[in-house]
């Protein structure tokens, strides 16, 4: 599809991505760049790709498209070192959780002559790094496209289709509409799960060998996400300020609700709610986004393993 | 173990508990009595227990254990109506997500001549009713009895040894610090899961279509839990007030701090909880309470599948 690919920042997703081309043989040419040598040798040893820089501007030469993969945070002195140095024609694109900050970071600095396009796979487990990216990360999963007014349909076309090619559904959407989505299914549940995971470890009452070993109750489930990568995660906090704001403002209040019907003991309005969210969960499996196999299919572990 | 053991309740846990003696050969007779005539239909089709009758206090003559299954709210009554008919020297148990209010409503009704060891096997799935049981539930993961004081050691011991035989490991505390325990690993992980699926369910800036299609973000692994059994959960909020609201109250607390560090980005602050949080779930796993597989072992769905 693309006879040479960059990918800059080559952690879970971008080393999925990696995986996914050589796998359904969508280039002729992945070139890999990381900042960190430690990195960059362990994308070698797993044959990731066909050449690797520390050096994004080098990566970056002669390539029809350029995926940005690294933290948000370092997205504009990524882009203005590599502005300089792209090719003619090139579609230029990345897989951050925000994109109106994306948007203002990368856009200034690249040049006329190139296609820029954001993006966004909607998918990713807790583990990062390279060695943790696989090639069905994406299968059956939503990527979201934000390009900007002017962009030529072209590009974002053929962007379309490569993520098509990697197994995922595409929806366009502008970069402010993207931002108040992920808020609510994404950036909030995750700040909740950080949050609850950081209250239990510094109780008095109750200690942490507890919490850790009656955790099957439902703490452990808020676990998985609360251990995905801090540095991504603080980006995403940093950049999407006013979307995350006003969605923990309604999830605040809607606590509040809650917390006074603990109180007065209302009964009816607990379970009216506690009905109504059955549902959700329902259409996500119909959706084709959530097993539903009870439990998540975890295994039982048997007390002579442990 | 005990000749005859009478289940009132036979959802979840009750069918679980009657398959893990089936299967462990535990009991010469299981007895089962529930309120609704239809379920008890479904237990018997499903060969759950040796014999079935509507009223409990049918079941429980003769039975030397008895394990009251059903939804916390009906315990006061179930006690009041078996209470006569109790064999002398019976131990009387429960599965109450609950320990205080459960010595309150059930210790009363009960003759001198019982043993009452209330108890709370930690685990459970998000599907309820009698289909749903199976015999490994409780394999590998903790139970909890809450002895009051002047109990006999050797009823403790005995229901102690009943649920190992069952899979599980046993620990001893006060109903008090049972209760406590419980609200931060699972009564206020669930209250919170139940809220952000409300909240999500009610925003006029992003559609619930879009909430379900771009739930793998983060949000769909909330919903497990938040479909979780309306009945039940509804009699855990409204019998264990205090502790959820002490909880809620901290949980609430955290999460100000966690929003001023988002409003003011400290981003410091956002990473240092990020990279702590991961410890936690590292340690679960550990302790053998959560699988190590990524993304809980989710199996994706291609999209020809959907």
């Amino acid at each position: 599809m693309f006879e040479k690919i960059a990918l800059i920042g080559i952690g879970l997703i971008g080393s999925s991505i990696a995986r996914a081309i050589k796998e359904k043989n969508l280039s002729n040419h992945v070139a890999i760049s990381t900042r960190s040598q430690a990195t960059l040798d362990k994308a070698k040893e797993l044959e990731l790709g066909d050449s690797y820089h520390p050096d994004p501007t080098v990566v970056v030469q002669d390539a029809d498209l350029v995926i940005i993969c690294a933290p948000v945070g370092a997205y504009a002195s990524i882009s203005k070192a590599i502005g300089p140095h792209l090719k003619e024609g090139a579609i230029i694109s990345d897989v951050g959780s925000v994109k109106e900050h994306v948007v203002k970071a990368i856009g200034p600095n690249l040049p006329d002559n190139v296609h820029f396009v954001p993006g966004h796979p909607i998918s990713g487990t807790e583990n990062s790094g390279p060695e943790n990216g696989f090639a069905e990360l994406f299968t059956g999963k939503w990527s979201i496209l934000t390009p900007i007014a002017g962009t030529e349909e072209k590009a974002v076309e053929a962007l379309s289709d490569f993520w098509k090619a990697l197994g995922s559904d595409v929806e366009i959407m502008t970069p402010k509409h993207h931002d108040m989505v992920l808020a609510i299914t994404s950036h909030v549940p995750h700040l909740i799960a950080y949050n609850i995971v950081g209250t239990a470890d510094h109780l008095e009452s109750v200690t942490k060998t507890e919490v850790i070993k009656f955790s099957a109750g439902g703490f452990r489930d808020f676990t998985r996400i609360a251990a995905s990568d801090p540095e991504m995660w603080r980006d995403v906090f940093l950049t999407n300020k006013e979307a995350v704001m006003e969605m923990l403002g309604r999830f605040s209040e809607d606590l509040s609700m809650l917390q006074r019907a603990v109180r007065f003991g209302d009964g009816e309005m607990l379970e009216e709610l506690f009905t109504r969210t059955r549902d959700i969960r329902r259409s996500i499996i119909d959706a084709g986004q959530e097993t539903d196999e009870q439990d998540f299919g975890r295994t039982p572990t048997p007390n002579e393993e442990k």
